[in-house]
């Protein structure tokens, strides 16, 4: 598969819909915090909770027609951090277990997301995310992200998980727009993919310059910071 | 979540339902390929491709009520390749590609796996496998893992991978048993737990000692080798 755009195109949207976690929220922030009860394992804690974070939420979302139903993503980060705790070795508590989870609620924001945001304006701006409103809503809140969003819609009303086209469709209707007619940003390859599937004008933030996923049609643009975000949405 | 049952339970069924890469078949034999192609890398090869060869099947079942169709496990297979040649940058060539995509229709057997199979007759055994047929069928031939099995049912014909309830009611309706009658040997965990999420008695083999997934119901049992499976299962 061969990335056909690159951010010297231009896209014509009418409105942002933007993913959370890893995209405008750094999952990583969490590093500090579990760095300073397991020194020098900070970065691999980090690391293996954010990757079973995502396959648990694949994972339950191809389960789900089986018996027992979905867990929200607040219980699924937890389940995550267990396993992380479990296969590193790391002794946890409940105490440090309560502290990493709180951690994973006060993440910090990306700087470039910050820089961006207020410059978008008038295109409405959303975020659609796997996380729950509880998450969402006190985060977007604390790091001054909400006041330059005009919605934020958690996947529990579509009762799944990304990528599934059944998230993507709740911006469709809240937007009420063509799905083309929207720009949907993620740092996560695999969602932006899942977006561009999906029929939404799909723009992957890669910041760390990892390879393009195999598994789906690629996104229609690539940048590497939020910051180059507005010349590729406005001149369109 | 809780690991309910060891070895010391006995499980009662009447047929055995094997996974077969990283149960039967072990997916990193390749590296001997790969490391003969990439010296000192053939590990870090191995890990990332089939860590992408996974997530692919899950990622792609999750968005197929999009546009586009599933690919099978052969295509998944050689994308998951030219993801983790191109993170690792490892430079390949067309060659070297076919030679490591062609290693993966020659997987070494477990030891375990040969030893155990014969002994396990009369009770009925298949196969159920994310491969294709056409990847499955000479590989069990070739390994004379063939022999001892009764059927080989792939993925194919549910349309979707697994952990989705589809696949492992494909085991039921060949087999024409209850769910519960039916053990499902598994060393991926989230197989293992797909299988007793959708109600088969589960038995994970958890030969490299990693901790259970905590996204679902526990397996049934947990064994270290194949070669405990006829005492689990006979004397029921």
């Amino acid at each position: 598969m061969v990335m056909t755009a690159s951010s010297a195109n231009r896209l014509s949207v009418d409105a942002l819909v933007f993913d959370a976690y890893g995209t405008l929220f750094d999952v990583h922030s969490v590093e500090t915090t579990a760095e300073s009860f397991f020194p020098g394992r900070g970065t691999d804690l980090s690391r293996v909770w954010r990757a079973k974070q995502l396959e648990y939420t694949w994972l339950q979302s191809l389960m789900q027609s089986a018996s027992q139903g979905r867990e929200d993503f607040a219980a699924l980060t937890a389940h995550a951090l267990d396993y992380a705790c479990a296969a590193l070795r790391l002794a946890s508590t409940a105490q440090i277990r309560h502290r990493l989870l709180d951690a994973y609620l006060d993440l910090a924001p990306f700087p470039d997301a910050l820089a961006t945001l207020p410059g978008l304006a008038p295109l409405p701006r959303i975020i659609l995310s796997n996380g729950t409103r509880e998450m969402l809503e006190p985060l977007a809140a604390a790091t001054g992200v909400a006041q330059h969003m005009d919605a934020i819609i958690s996947v529990e009303a579509a009762g799944t998980y990304k990528p599934s086209p059944r998230v993507y469709q709740l911006a469709v209707d809240h937007l009420q727009l063509l799905p083309l007619r929207i720009g949907f940003v993620s740092s996560n390859a695999w969602d932006a993919i899942g977006a561009k599937a999906f029929g939404l004008t799909s723009i992957w933030v890669n910041r760390t310059g990892v390879p393009i996923d195999r598994h789906g049609p690629a996104p229609d643009a690539m940048i590497e910071s939020l910051i180059e975000l507005p010349a590729l949405v406005r001149e369109a």
